[in-house]
């Protein structure tokens, strides 16, 4: 049954966490929020299309009747079919909580240019933009990438991945958080390969995944920009802590 | 089996969504974070003694040999065995994107007091905390709360729950930041009676559910305080949008 997914349109933003999953699993999916008739879709279910189940945002996929919204909630229903979830019950547990630890971490980041709210354009908030910017530089990215690499020295299983002796879509956010961070900060992540060689290693596995490949390679795969999550304005880069 | 609780001490903090799961399933738990021994339990949890498994932040919980962090986690985990998570998996997968949506707004209530990062003081910050103050009052409560208004007014069961027809860990969570937000904008939040019904009839009923009623007069209820969440700062409160 093909997936359906709904996200705004033009940007990876917090949809590309989706988007990998689905492209490693290969599933049959399809993009339901381009163009302007996406735009309007995406609206109309966020009124009142969905029935009781509407979500507050997007991304949300549909899967037959099954609606399925927050990324972290994706990708554990994504993950517990395509076998791209850990198998036991603490490995599970543990995975769900990497994985929202990495929704802090995403959020974190957006509001390195948005510190005062969504509201208001970045334009207005720069002063603000930067200060938050050195707080995250200086000790949000080492507290959340040190924990992430403890963490993956520590796995008993063997393989390079965050959780588990497999591919789990843990590794596949984590991917893209790492993507998005050098986007955003070139200078202050110029030290990632020697400060984060475990999660660094971990990157380019996932990067060379024939699925991962042949999807960074297509037309699907978009850049990131300045209208995203994770936004490249070189006067809140600065050298890493 | 006890449930171990880690949470820092002197706050109700996110570990209130827990505690009140724990305290409606007259689960036996007990707390493990208190007084400096506690705080010292935390900080080598976080470190070492976890293995594997260490989560980033508290509140954690520690059930046999089971580990869970994060709050959505925790309650998911919690609502599963105790009767407090809706049975079918629609209705469950969308309990998790709401108590997700909860996870989000109590992070931008945080943030109305610490819009540039939590690693410097309130009072280095507090022109910014203004601005982050009105918009969140004008623009993000609104759009939070008149979002879960409609989501019980479409829960299609009776009962006055926000999904299914029994009471979830969800409804918990509601209770609880509506109480948050009442403490730290008695202004703001001066016409929530008449602007979401339905979320403060819910409120009510269970602020008097019996286990709830006695955990409310009971010692081991924590009093919000500035150090918290949800914080007071009057300076910050203002009228209604």
């Amino acid at each position: 049954m093909t997936y359906e997914l709904y996200y705004w349109d033009g940007i990876p933003g917090r949809g590309e966490f989706v988007r990998l999953a689905l492209e490693e699993a290969r599933a049959d999916y399809r993009e339901m929020g381009k163009g302007e008739a996406g735009t309007e879709a995406i609206t109309d279910f966020l009124g009142d299309e969905a029935g009781p189940y509407a979500p507050f945002a997007p991304p949300f996929l549909k899967h037959g009747d099954i609606i399925v919204s927050h990324v972290a909630n994706i990708l554990d229903y994504l993950g517990g079919r395509h076998g791209l979830a850990p198998e036991g019950e603490q490995e599970r547990l543990f995975a769900r909580g990497l994985q929202l630890t990495l929704t802090d971490f995403v959020a974190e980041a957006h509001d390195t240019h948005h510190p005062l709210g969504v509201d208001d354009y970045y334009e207005n908030q720069k002063t603000e933009a930067k200060r938050r910017s050195q707080a995250f530089i200086d000790s949000r990215i080492p507290k959340f990438l040190g924990y992430f690499e403890r963490v993956l020295a520590k796995n008993p299983s063997s393989g390079g991945f965050i959780v588990g002796s497999h591919l789990t879509t843990v590794d596949l956010s984590l991917f893209h958080v790492l993507d998005g961070l050098r986007y955003a900060f070139p200078r202050a992540t110029s030290n990632f390969e020697k400060r984060y060689p475990g999660l660094m290693a971990l990157h380019k596995s996932v990067g060379v995944r024939p699925n991962i490949a042949a999807y960074l390679t297509s037309e699907r795969r978009l850049d990131f920009n300045e209208s995203d999550v994770f936004r490249h304005y070189p006067e809140l880069d600065q050298d890493p802590a």
